[in-house]
């Protein structure tokens, strides 16, 4: 047999790469994130909520995205099926596992029963600049509280939370809403929310209702008319209703503009007497008049009716937390950094396994959007030094530098021995790059004498810009100091603590 | 239409409930987690490792998981398709994703590259008692070092792990073997390690290599020959190796056993010069230098070469962390912990992208696991008190108990008000089930005097177990205190400090 015949193939290599819409998170990022998950945990738990854990995979249907007139899960969903043909999900958000959990320990738990969830989200949509396809959430959740107090509660953990960030007060506001006062509007336009066949129009409605911010009275009157065209010649259609329908909703738009403690009682007359609407109204004023008495201004929770807010469960009050400083978007246009969390009342989820109405209200943060948030507003906390790194001048005394090492490290100092097999320089490189405080180093005529030397490469660096001539820095080895081994410890701390901040 | 017509149907309710080998986590171990993952961040980060986070949803491919005779990913992995007809997979482990990163990244990366990780991983298959489907690893490696010195630091990195954790010295080892010894050893019994024809029956020996601390040398004798019977009479098959075969391998197994310092000596007569093995056996020898002139006895890190460990994808030294105090098991019977993390040397995965051989080791901990090992030593930080409870009694009154709750959040106490609509009595069930160390009262007389009453739940427990007449009870009032409304946070803390320990 010829050579060239019993040579195996090249093997088919696999591209090192990720699926569009996923990242991998540096040590930077990670950091900053603990720091920030730390401190929401820290208020989410002074106000009483325990930690709960739930899995990332579920099935379809405990999740509630199974349409039953398909026989796959619908989009939206990364969805699979288990070997008993089951279909299993990834969770979408962290309330609907939070339902499952309450209707299947229901007995058990304390009622109202209080818990904060944290862990990443899976979305199989199409992910774009700032979106991806899988993500953190924090929320805390109320449920089996029917009570109006457990929603101006969540206002004020929402507003605690981003002041505990650092988030000043005037650069946020938490903006609160009720689907009631919106569902009783749209009653008033002759929608009727309850019912199927008015779905579809009610969710355009509310759409146009939440451009309100954006396209002003004139826009939304289009959406909710025949339909508009944007500057890019793109044609959105509109709801249909009749003009003083539309007139109504407007009406009720514009009411809500202005100073905001004077919203409640503008908006009042707009809606016409319409049950549901007052009913909505009334619950606003509760939770205003809660907050107010807890000490929380305007300019922390304002009452806004013009606030949407997307997901179907909602039934009651709705909260936004908005950033309301200017960042530049893509686009290098200047826009307010905008939502970076919000929840509501949803008091249908857990009758969904149950057929009993459980009460139930939450809030969640979008963690890596406000941690975004945050970088823009320079809220960072200091970066972290690198380890110490022990260079190996002589690899046949590899244990004595690990031993070096390894004694630092006794004490609680971040340290490491090189571990490449590159000469000095390239370890002096390796360090630089890591971030080093400080070097240390043992050659042979230091180790003869019971010393090693260490080199501040922080103090060395700006003393290297200061120094231009090579054989004057040769001369005054600027930052470099020789210390009897037994000092290693000591000397280096008192170097790190310079460094420290 | 008759009106039994028109009635909607019954609607289909989901069941809530969990797909099998997933599972809900409480509070107590959510907490119990944190403090352990804390530690050992510490301790890692000590070394010098850096936080690297990367998705839970990877290509097939690039885990390598990607069998090329099936239209599927293989078994024991999560898989599904993306809108691109692509397969995507969970990610089975830590170090896989890591091979895809420094692969991707390879030239803006240091070198070595030296990461740690923590997260969730997810494995399709039967679950059993204490294997569940998705469970959290964390890793430390260390990518692009060739040294034997990096396994030296892994095996350190696994006991100083340990003994943060609180687990006393002897009741841990980190055992140390070498694969190139184990190949060598392959060799002389005739099994070529590097042939593709040889990989089943390679499986075979190692897997009955794996069972010399359970069957000792005439079990394993059996599975290396003709096959083997157990006690309910099950047949395991053989490798079928000749008898100066089997001899060659349980002589080799044999050596190994006993005083773990003369394990080395001992067994490098049993490996008849083969050239690998002795390769092998001369890592380990300089990895015991090592690790013994950093200080780390037989006691902490031995070498046992009769540790198969796993993985496929091990070229050199491996460790296994076992625990070695005893415990029952599901069967009553008294075993030893075992094994709670492990890794090794993997020096192709990296090439399985590049064709570049680089080489990495690395240490994983199975966090689950390890926590179960500390509950079942005691080793419990202690019980984290529950909230405050801000009883409500008069419910025109929500903003003012509400009012005072947020007092105590702002002065740092875990605080709530009662949220539920039930009368005191289930107020105080509520506030007991919730751990709660003491309650808020505020009734239409104290408001008048501007006071509240603090009822010590915890002081109140063990009053009541000692006082047993109902009159005496009510007249002597134990362990509550009227103070004005003024002197709340103060007492409150005054109360708090009597508990917290």
């Amino acid at each position: 047999m010829a050579k060239s015949e019993n040579e195996t193939p090249a093997p088919i290599r696999p591209v090192p790469r990720l699926p569009k819409g996923f990242r991998d998170i540096s040590a930077a990022e990670i950091r900053e994130q603990q720091a920030m998950l730390g401190k929401i945990r820290g208020v989410y738990e002074r106000y009483g909520f325990e930690p709960l854990e739930t899995p990332a995979i579920e099935y379809t249907d405990a999740l509630g995205k199974f349409l039953p007139d398909q026989d796959r899960p619908n989009e939206g969903v990364f969805s699979f099926q288990d070997e008993d043909e089951q279909w299993l999900s990834l969770r979408y958000d962290l309330t609907a596992p939070l339902a499952r959990f309450v209707a299947e320990n229901f007995d058990k738990l304390p009622k109202p029963f209080r818990r904060y969830a944290t862990g990443s989200v899976f979305r199989n949509e199409k992910p774009g600049p700032g979106r991806f396809r899988q993500f953190t959430q924090f929320d805390a959740d109320t449920v089996g509280a029917e009570s109006i107090a457990a929603d101006a509660e969540m206002c004020m953990l929402a507003a605690d939370t981003l002041e505990a960030l650092g988030i000043p007060r005037g650069d946020y506001v938490i903006k609160v809403n009720n689907r009631k006062v919106l569902d009783g509007v749209l009653e008033l336009a002759g929608i009727d929310p309850a019912s199927p066949s008015d779905a579809a129009r009610r969710l355009t409605v509310l759409r146009a209702m939440d451009k309100f911010d954006k396209f002003g009275v004139g826009g939304v009157a289009l959406l909710l008319g025949k339909g508009r065209k944007d500057e890019s010649g793109d044609f959105t259609p509109g709801a249909n209703l009749a003009p003083d329908a539309i007139a109504k909703i407007t009406g009720f738009l514009s009411a809500s503009e202005g100073d905001r403690e004077g919203a409640i009682a503008r908006v009042m007359p707009t809606i016409d007497g319409n049950e549901r609407a007052t009913n909505g109204m009334d619950e606003l004023r509760q939770m205003s008049d809660m907050v107010r008495a807890s000490g929380y201004g305007p300019n922390q929770i304002a009452f806004d009716t013009s606030v949407v807010r997307g997901l179907e469960y909602y039934t009651g009050p709705v909260f936004e937390a908005e950033l309301l400083f200017e960042v530049k978007n893509e686009d290098g246009q200047t826009v307010r950094f905008g939502s970076v969390g919000g929840g509501g009342r949803y008091d249908d989820l857990v009758a969904r396994f149950t057929g009993q109405k459980v009460p139930a209200t939450g809030f969640s943060i979008g963690v890596s959007r406000l941690q975004a948030a945050l970088a823009s507003l320079g809220k960072k906390s200091s970066d972290t030094l690198g380890p110490v790194v022990v260079l190996v001048m002589d690899k046949g005394e590899v244990a004595a530098y690990q031993k070096i090492t390894q004694t630092l490290r006794a004490a609680g100092i971040r340290a490491e021995m090189y571990l490449g097999s590159a000469g000095m320089k390239a370890q002096m490189k390796y360090a630089d790059k890591r971030g080093s405080p400080l070097v240390v180093i043992q050659g042979s005529d230091e180790r003869a004498k019971g010393e090693v030397t260490l080199k501040d490469l922080i103090e060395g660096a700006k003393a290297a810009a200061a120094i231009k001539d090579n054989k004057e820095w040769k001369e005054a080895r600027p930052a470099q100091l020789a210390v009897p081994e037994t000092d290693l410890v000591a000397k280096v701390r008192e170097i790190l603590a310079r460094h420290e901040t």
